[in-house]
């Protein structure tokens, strides 16, 4: 493909006209969306009318007059068509390590004299930090199996099976369907970590019969670096799980102040403190970039520009850049890895030259597309970009840090 | 005393000038800066900063460049003279609530075979709450007993004490000195919450021998609605202690995508998931206020306002509005109680006026004198209105409600 045959592909994108909801720096390509989302336009804005007017102005009214309280809700609930979800079933909290900690302890805990937490080899770290912490604290075993051996571990052993539904380096995609099936005929739960697939892909948490799920703020849905996160939990277990963190704004009625926790029936449960209203606020920002797009189309432009990016790169640099992602586009996500011995050293020259994207060890350059504002433009620049610093080997000379940007 | 009086206090205030760190609303007097700070003059700049310049232009790059990574050190650091704490033994992280339990659970843990957590009746209901969760989670008991009782039931059974420092109520303060050193005697951990302590009281953590605190960065710290937490933890017991939270922010090496955790050595392993810059920035912000400020100073003239408080409302409204807080100075903090059968409508009729304080069932009206942005006229005019409300009975009238304010 040459350039203009890419610029042709941007004027027949029905999603073109959302990069305009995005406050992108010049002379940039990035292809990092998976790691820290781009700035909302409408963020700063939004920032400053809620530190300015309804901080500053109307300070702890706010709570009740600007609404503050429900936020985490609310906010859920704009979230729920991107992720497939109820709006009941969903609720904004915390990190997601710790709202991975509350769902996984509390499954783990409704399935008594079950052993076993299930997950797979090389999930990402902090879901295996956190499952091994769960399960010394609550004497279970923590199985980890490759990833392709997960549906075959599952047994009557089997408490919750607990993975991450795209992989964080190939961007290989689980089958949720299927993974719940399995799970759930041998009377396990599962809990998924949307992290690099919510605001990626159609997901459908309510039709695919999901348990549990949680997710990251800061990737796909652009709520700003260390966004607060999401939990899921579908309706007919929020009443049967009990979260470890029991704090007050997950009690019946935080303001009477009782002595003695009683959990709010539903989702809200799963609160714990008092959330950053900052950080909701730029979440919420960060969510309404979607507002009026179907997923599905998101997910057709998301495999559409990797399938090109893979196209260009093989194309150009021969076998030198090896795929590292699944090649069938429907089993991966909207990230895809090549994998180059020189692979660190080739990111900093790409970077060095404008082209954003991140290096995975031992080898991986990652290179995320983001289809409410990445062009096919975008990606057929980064793939020429890449076959020119493959073809010089400038990682050999002194001076390839040097930072340059694209014009 | 009458107002020029007070007006005089003002002029001989060395704090005075403090007031100018802020974007306080014309014609209020705003005395909950202990459930939600003030906004300080330099947050919204600063978000702005961080929002466009970092986010937005540099994006991903961040977390080296403008050392993100770093920040949750870095800000507790300039918190740690404010607390009384070493740097290296403080973090901010989460929420209080989250922050209690990760602190809690990893002192139990590290008292094995002692079977109980011990705190007050009447503590801060999420204090209790994560104790109760805590409790269940480690097969413990949770013993509540009256505050004047605590010392006196420490045992070798008690694993830890948790106490909040300043009674969010009353007002009253325990002895952190004699609480630690009767736990200590006993083989006991303390847990501390500072949340109506830290940036009102002169504190000492290092110097009263304490083990563990929790603290609000919404309060006196002025961090914003549901700003981030801190916790500390003495040098001794930080390699000692295993955070049941075991996230990637607190491994040895985050971006080595190890599969095993290995915490990092010292107060970081403290850390859990990813915080949000956009919370921690405003929370710098709010810090800053403290900057060049002796904490000697604000407790002075938190003793002073509340002294000034009481003795007018009490010359004023007879014993119409009883005093709940303890009336020896030294043994309360920086906000004060009285009680009303009708408090809860003197408190609505008060906001009317502009005078912002808080209730507290069942009849509590509670008053926070913040040092950095209270002034004596402020505390003068609010106790002058009280009585004016007190004398009309205007709660019986069905207007009450309508509002107005303060000029």
């Amino acid at each position: 493909m040459n350039l203009g045959e890419a610029q042709l592909l941007d004027a027949g994108d029905p999603l073109a006209f959302a990069r305009e909801r995005f406050a992108l720096p010049d002379g940039v390509i990035y292809l990092d969306g998976n790691s820290l989302g781009a700035l909302p336009a409408a963020t700063a804005g939004r920032l400053r009318e809620v530190t300015e007017r309804q901080w500053g102005a109307d300070l702890i009214a706010s709570w009740n007059e600007h609404g503050w309280i429900d936020w985490p809700a609310r906010i859920a609930a704009k979230l729920a068509p991107i992720v497939g979800a109820r709006p009941g079933e969903l609720l904004i909290a915390d990190s997601t390590s710790v709202c991975l900690f509350k769902l996984l302890a509390a499954a783990a805990r409704a399935r008594p004299g079950r052993t076993t937490i299930l997950t797979q080899q090389g999930n990402f770290p902090t879901d295996l930090y956190v499952a091994q912490g769960v399960a010394e604290l609550l004497g279970l075993t923590l199985k980890a199996v490759p990833a392709e051996q997960v549906a075959g571990a599952i047994d009557e052993d089997t408490a919750v099976v607990t993975l991450t539904h795209v992989d964080y380096r190939a961007g290989a995609v689980h089958d949720m369907r299927a993974i719940n099936e399995t799970a759930h005929a041998a009377g396990a739960l599962v809990l998924w970590d949307l992290s690099h697939s919510a605001g990626a892909l159609e997901l459908d948490l309510a039709g695919t019969g999901s348990d549990l799920a949680v997710g990251c703020g800061y990737k796909y849905l652009n709520g700003g670096p260390g966004a607060p996160a999401f939990l899921y939990v579908a309706e007919p277990l929020q009443d049967e799980l009990q979260s470890p963190l029991q704090g007050w704004m997950g009690h019946a009625e935080p303001f009477a102040f009782s002595d003695d926790y009683r959990p709010v029936g539903g989702i809200a449960r799963f609160l714990t403190g008092t959330p950053s209203i900052l950080a909701l606020a730029a979440l919420e920002a960060g969510i309404d970039t979607f507002a009026g797009i179907a997923m599905s189309d998101v997910e057709s432009k998301s495999r559409a520009l990797s399938q090109l990016f893979v196209d260009e790169v093989e194309a150009r640099c021969g076998g030198e850049a090896r795929l590292a992602s699944p090649r069938d586009p429907a089993q991966r996500a909207s990230h895809v890895v090549f994998a180059h011995p020189q692979g660190y050293a080739v990111m900093q020259a790409l970077i060095a030259r404008g082209v954003i994207g991140d290096f995975r060890p031992p080898d991986l350059m990652r290179f995320g597309f983001t289809p409410l504002y990445t062009r096919f433009e975008d990606v057929w620049r980064a793939a020429d970009i890449l076959a020119g610093i493959l073809a010089s080997r400038e990682w050999d000379q002194p001076r390839f840090l040097e930072r340059k940007k694209v014009t």
